[in-house]
């Protein structure tokens, strides 16, 4: 495999952006990609996204965005994993590219969920369940993540304001990232204050949703350019796992194993081990999946993963600063672009383009993003050269 | 990139499977491949599928097909291209072999139409074109082909009857096809009387769309260890490319920019010209489809396409045997599940496998699999060594 490096990123803010198209949203990442990069084609369009069929009545997105996004001609294709789209289209485009069939591609992960059809968002986010077995019997996506986060409390004796500090830091965080859905902080008392959604999940235990798109641009590390003062940000490892579809079906459903098994495939392929990462964007779409991730990436012990959050070691000055620009909390989730905004914002960090939130002296950063309760994890490590 | 060969096929019959769910029709063709190969395991699954979050309410399906077929942990993902998806998915595997980051692969393409749901098919085809600027406007996939037709007609003098060719040699080959959806055989006064859909496209025309799944195993060339009896068959030449979404957008509507441009790609590829190809497996989706991609692909000249059908250069003891095991139109059409299907035959054909549709000494095979009216077309060569 040829090595990969990272050209070019861009992004839009995270809303409800009811005056833009899904094109027009999309259009917006890439093209501040394209000027980022310096360059205003690539072989190849790889694009994440999940619901575009069932919002918008629009499939073949990749060739849709391609045509608008002046790729005409090229090759162009949509990759999905429910809310692990945004990274598995970044894991094809960097297959393509380190495979040396194509020289360069654009990977984009997309999502526009509001829109004026009406059509109920929440039963598009649970085509991401097993619809036979799941979704049937009438559960919501936040009701499987309420039974495992229920399921989690008793087991090991947490309390709901234990998971306060997760939210509390991605919320801080985003109030210095202009992209954020969310950028007014939260204090505890607000999350414990906050409504019920599915018991013991509360509002501020949650992601917002929104519209939003988030692009890179990859090619050959050996054939690019480097920009003056940028450093090269190279894509050091990279690893998909799956689990079973149905959260019923796992032997433990609080032990999240394809995070452990992509993370060990991550590590592995970039020569590092768990002590070498500077810092983790996680996939906390909901407080519980913060916990569940850093206990399967080896950070904390099984069941101990709110420790971490309540001894500090998660904020920007701790041992390992996760969700720096807001995590899906507070920079929100537009959930199949979730995973590409993950990869942009390490980018950003390992530039040292961070300001107030600038993780010090940061090197290797990782991301992970999960599709469904944990099905599809991708586990991406990106190093600054 | 590593040379990679094929280790193992399987498929379904085409047909309404009231019977069978989504996953159950993926796994008999998984199962059949994996016999095939005699490998039990894959080191990656990629799934070709379009509309199964809209007819099924189930996203995630690489992860979702993996947990059924025995590939649990290991890394999953869907792809999706409209009616391409399922030689999109063959794409992303192999670039996934070639780099080296994985050592084998299924690739799967799957599609459940019928179902207890009702939910409207038509839509979810519809999901294909452009949905702010053709389906908007009310026109359906059928419709948009229609005029494509009916401009061909007009443009370079054929008249309806002189399409015949193309159906009638679809479904004498489906009659020796165990898995093809009509296996009855056509004349030429019943593809002429046959019922209009939208003129000048009758039923004859167009192709039966259906459930079933096709899959094949794929592995790195020189890790192969040969079955007695069966020739190494190599991927050769593949490529992927897009025209603009919408067909008004086109600078020639009748002429298919993307199968030239994807075509030409292969041939340089594989190192092979028009010449050198002994059998073509394409996308007639429509009748009015058969004839662009054989001017694309350079086998008649522009507007001359009907002309190969009506000399008998397309039959299995023709100059350029098409659509050998029924193509879309008898074979029939599982929208994302066909470009699978299409691998599978150019593979029988390559083994010699075909009974009475057999091409004699064939050794080059292509197939060429359609997106959209036109927007995203893959090309792949496959050679028997």
């Amino acid at each position: 495999m040829r090595q990969v490096a990272i050209l070019g990123i861009g992004q839009t803010i995270i809303e409800e952006q009811w005056g833009k198209s899904l094109r027009e949203i999309a259009g917006d990442a890439a093209f501040a990609a394209m000027a980022d990069a310096r360059l205003e084609k690539t072989d190849g369009l790889f694009v994440g996204n999940m619901l575009s069929s069932i919002v918008a009545g629009q499939n073949q997105l990749g060739t849709f965005i391609a045509d608008w996004v002046g790729l005409w001609g090229q090759e162009a294709v949509k990759v999905e994993a429910a809310c692990g789209s945004g990274s598995a289209a970044f894991r094809a485009g960097l297959m393509a590219v380190a495979s040396g069939e194509i020289d360069s591609a654009m990977v984009l992960g997309v999502e526009k969920m509001s829109d004026q059809s009406g059509r109920d968002v929440t039963a598009g986010l649970a085509t991401a369940a097993d619809a036979d077995y799941e979704v049937e019997q009438g559960i919501s996506f936040v009701g499987i993540n309420a039974l495992i986060m229920r399921r989690y409390m008793h087991e090991y004796g947490w309390k709901h304001i234990d998971f306060a500090p997760f939210s509390v830091n991605s919320h801080t965080n985003a109030m210095y990232n202009p992209y954020a859905r969310l950028q007014d902080g939260l204090t505890v008392e607000q999350f414990e204050k906050s409504a019920m959604i599915a018991s013991p999940i509360n509002l501020m235990d949650a992601s917002p949703t929104g519209d939003g798109a988030a692009a890179i641009i990859m090619v050959p590390a050996d054939q690019m350019l480097l920009q003056p003062g940028h450093a090269r940000i190279i894509v050091a490892g990279s690893a998909s796992a799956t689990d079973t579809i149905a959260v019923h079906s796992r032997r433990d459903p609080l032990f999240l194993t394809a995070a452990y098994l992509s993370a060990k495939r991550a590590y592995e392929m970039a020569g590092v081990t768990k002590e070498d990462i500077d810092f983790f964007e996680l996939h906390d779409a909901f407080s519980i999946m913060a916990a569940l991730s850093l206990e399967a990436c080896g950070f904390a012990e099984r069941g101990q993963g709110p420790r971490l959050g309540l001894d500090g070691e998660i904020t920007i000055t701790g041992r390992l600063p996760i969700c720096t620009r807001g995590g899906l909390k507070a920079r929100g989730h537009p959930v199949g672009a979730t995973g590409m905004y993950q990869i942009v914002e390490v980018i950003q960090q390992l530039r040292g383009e961070c300001g107030p939130t600038q993780v010090d002296g940061a090197k290797i950063g990782m991301a992970q993003n999960i599709g469904g309760s944990g099905a599809t994890i991708l586990t991406h490590i990106l190093k600054a050269e």
